[in-house]
């Protein structure tokens, strides 16, 4: 065992920052801290004149650094075995893409006095949607001239990522755009600031936002080049040079935490800080991911992630979100896909058409329990806020139906919770068809604790076992993780995580008798899910109410 | 102007007998009563083991009628010009497929010592569904063998008529089907009562019922034959004899009022009682039906009703449930389709998903006023309880698309009023198909009045202008008008139309702006609608979601 015993991992989220220390003996989360993010609402800048925008105060997260840290530490040193100087590194996760200009020092463009109040300086939060008719001119000139950029990001690039948002401020604001040295993730801007980098070329930018938001690949000499770029736009000209040629995984050192910093922080100055990483990615490693292991993080939306040697010559998997190397952990591919909404949707239902139920998750949760799958005749498409994975496109919407005037409210929340299980397992079986196998799922984020009726459903679904990660903030532990081996405390990232993840001791496994009647209801859904979400599928649905009915009526026998 | 002048209609509906006196000189409803069957819950004898039973107590017919009549005579008499022997006439309409097993004196088997706990010997209600598999048997035999017997009915024969109810019978209680001397549809026993008529073969019965619900047609010569009737069951091998062989419209003499009831009411003897007919048909003869002009009766479900000259030699219409000579107005065809929820559905959704808030339809009607058409990006299909019209297919259900995060409880409201408009303009648009137009729609029942965005909506969709006929009493207003032809009062339904039917001043045309975007709508409805209700329509519903966006963003710009 070595002499120095913990590592600190930031997480910056959407609403706030987390912070935790962790203790790399066993893992134990000894302290953890939070800190909300002081400007618009939660953290977020919104504009009255369009619901798209997004955006964030970059003074925010200096804020917010600091705060977080210092609740950490002080918390942290109720631990008597604790000391500052034991702090053998720290790892920073962020959202993303969540690109914020800045100049030739690495000064956030908000912080000058004459853009203090233009929200094109600030930070461009990931969930802006401003940008979607610049994701749509990225996609159609990939299709045309560059497709390969598009093989790896799942077919269609996204309204949320890096050169929608640059190409988006390009047009709307010159000015901001022609003053930026630089477009710097957040993910790249904290241990940036950490380790006292003076200028954009000396930032060590992370290879996992890079690939999986900014069509980065070694396989074509890193971001899109001049070409691509000068087609998009005259303005682009010269973005590539102010951009980056290389990005590193997570793990990498950065840099070493400066004076100023450290004094800020209440840290001792040179704690080696490691490369960032997205939060969905870190976590995944926080919460155990391994080859054949997909971590779920449930949250509001679904994230699913999954690793793959790179060794294995993997294929291009379509509507696969991301498939990149190094991006989770270093020496295996990547693969992200997702459900864009999963939470959202039982949120929706039960707050819009049950407002005054008190408890109302609950009362549902109850009720809902007690259905038996098949009993309510019901079926939806998980589509409220568009499809990310498989057939990413935003332009469909949820359906229900097989309602009958006795529908009630309690077999519709049990519906919609169906629906997203059976959107996890087209993604499951399309990574499957793929190659990559899915023999566990590992689920993360507010909702499988909360929720065991879902978790159930989705094993009953999916036929597989889901386990919960222990760690209620693996993102922070994940980064505490990839700080430690940035240090060299552990060799690699394997290593790591057999240290320090564990896993609650409820598990859940399918039950079998639900899963034939789940595979009935899942043909169903594929064919309405085929009928409505492909181009090309031309079959009868005269059969799928009928069939609904002939299994309602089995099942209540 | 003759010297007597007030008719009496009787509606005999599920909960409760109506009826009133009308002045014949202008259509003035005088007086009114209601009597409320005793029997059973609100009138209707519900079985624990079968939630498709709804029988009920045949004695409650005699004991409301009495009742019924009595106070609407006490309540006439306050009215000074009015006294008994001015009655110039009385009619009857009635529930059906309501028949009831009968002696050979036309005494109901339940008033049987032995039978009297029998619901079997009760009558069978309109909405008893025990008798599906039975419904299934006449269809496929009729399909087999007599094609022609369904080309009238839309092409099923339904669980809710007269010989599905008779075959059931036949097999689950051999002892009340052989005691049978005839069965007696309620249409035809109220008349044949107060007529004094002693046994089934005096009976006139009425070709609304008969051409409606039992397949009765003088094209092949009254109703199924032997032949037909002994391959359903061997138990039918005298059945026809026990029935009848010719049937008449309603506003034939079916007799005249006998001495025992005449004093039993409270009336003079040996008046004119005519020949019933089904409450819907003699509702929409109240409201005022002629020619190209369609009376919809808009309730929990929907019935819409329209006649045709018979000399136009109207074709077979598929889906629609009834073509019928003189089952309306006599000397023309009688055609009625029908919605199988239209009020049930809006119901269902208020006081399921909205239970706890007061006043909810207001609630909501208000809000979903506010709303544009298209505005909310729903569709939905109106098939909570199947659909009757046009695809005569009980094993569909609802369905609702379109479905965002922001989705709120009144556009889903709204979208089911006008998924339930599109249903309607299906039927609207499959009858003049056929060559009968429908250049107004004359609406009835409890809806018209009370919501008025459902109107305005119906007639955006429709592109027709919807009155509302005056009386909130048309079926028993109908009846009395009978009543006033069989006397002679009148010499045809078409003079007492003239003289009796009026509108309410307030009537719905339709907003053109609004027509456009719901014939958008219309069209991606009927996609869906053709998806999932017929057997062979092999489309991509891809361009579907998609639409319903365009046309919420074109809407809200």
């Amino acid at each position: 065992m070595k002499k120095y015993e913990y590592s600190i991992g930031i997480d910056f989220g959407t609403n706030s920052a987390r912070a935790v220390v962790v203790d790399l003996k066993d893992g134990k989360e000894i302290s953890n801290s939070i800190s909300n993010y002081p400007s618009g609402i939660d953290g977020v800048i919104l504009d009255e004149k369009s619901f798209h925008l997004a955006r964030q105060n970059p003074g925010d997260y200096i804020i917010c650094l600091e705060d977080v840290i210092r609740k950490l530490i002080l918390k942290a040193k109720k631990y008597k075995e604790f000391s500052i100087d034991k702090i053998v590194g720290i790892g920073i996760d962020a959202t993303g893409s969540t690109p914020i200009p800045v100049d030739k020092r690495l000064v956030p463009l908000s912080f000058y006095e004459e853009f203090k109040d233009n929200k094109n300086a600030m930070a461009w939060l990931w969930k802006d949607h401003t940008s979607s008719d610049e994701a749509e001119e990225i996609t159609s000139l990939a299709r045309e001239i560059r497709p390969q950029y598009l093989s790896k990001i799942g077919g269609v690039y996204s309204s949320e990522w890096f050169f929608s948002k640059i190409l988006h401020l390009s047009r709307v604001d010159k000015k901001v755009f022609k003053k930026a040295a630089s477009f710097i993730e957040l993910t790249d801007y904290i241990p940036s600031i950490l380790t006292g980098k003076e200028n954009p070329e000396e930032v060590k930018r992370n290879i996992c936002t890079a690939g999986h938001k900014a069509m980065y690949s070694e396989e074509w000499g890193g971001l899109p080049d001049d070409e691509f770029l000068r087609k998009l736009s005259p303005d682009f000209i010269n973005l590539r040079r102010k951009l980056y040629y290389k990005a590193y995984p997570a793990g990498t050192t950065a840099g070493y935490l400066i004076k100023e910093w450290a004094k800020r922080l209440g840290l001792p100055e040179g704690i080696p800080v490691s490369v960032g990483a997205l939060d969905a990615h870190i976590g995944a490693v926080g919460a155990g991911i391994k080859e054949n292991k997909l971590v779920k993080v449930i949250g509001t939306s679904a994230c699913d992630m999954i690793i793959a040697p790179k060794d294995k010559n993997l294929p291009d998997i379509p509507g696969i979100c991301g498939i990149v190397p190094d991006s989770i952990v270093p020496g295996y591919v990547g693969i992200e896909a997702g459900q864009s909404a999963v939470g959202d949707i039982f949120y929706w239902f039960v707050k819009r058409f049950m407002p005054e139920t008190k408890e109302s998750f609950k009362y549902f949760t109850k009720k809902a329990e007690k259905l038996k799958p098949g009993e309510s005749g019901l079926l939806a498409l998980d589509w409220h806020n568009g499809n990310r994975s498989i057939l990413v496109d935003q332009k469909l919407t949820g359906l229900i139906l097989g309602f009958t005037l006795n529908t009630r409210p309690e077999e519709v929340y049990r519906s919609l919770i169906e629906a997203t299980g059976f959107g996890e397992r087209i993604i499951i079986e399309r990574l499957e068809e793929y190659g990559v196998k899915v023999e566990e799922i590992i689920a993360t984020g507010g909702i499988p604790e909360k929720n065991p009726l879902l978790m159930q459903i989705y094993s009953d679904i999916t036929g597989r076992e889901l386990k919960i990660a222990a760690s209620s903030q693996t993102c922070a532990v994940g980064a505490a993780m990839f700080g430690a081996v940035a240090s060299e405390y552990f060799q690699n990232v394997e290593e790591a995580q057999e240290r320090i993840c564990k896993f609650k001791e409820i598990s859940y496994k399918p039950n079998l008798q639900n899963k034939k009647i789940y595979d009935k209801i899942y043909y169903l859904y594929k064919d309405v899910y085929n009928a409505f979400g492909t181009k090309n599928y031309k079959e009868s649905l005269f059969h799928v109410m009928k069939q609904l009915l002939e299994i309602k009526r089995d099942v209540k026998k």
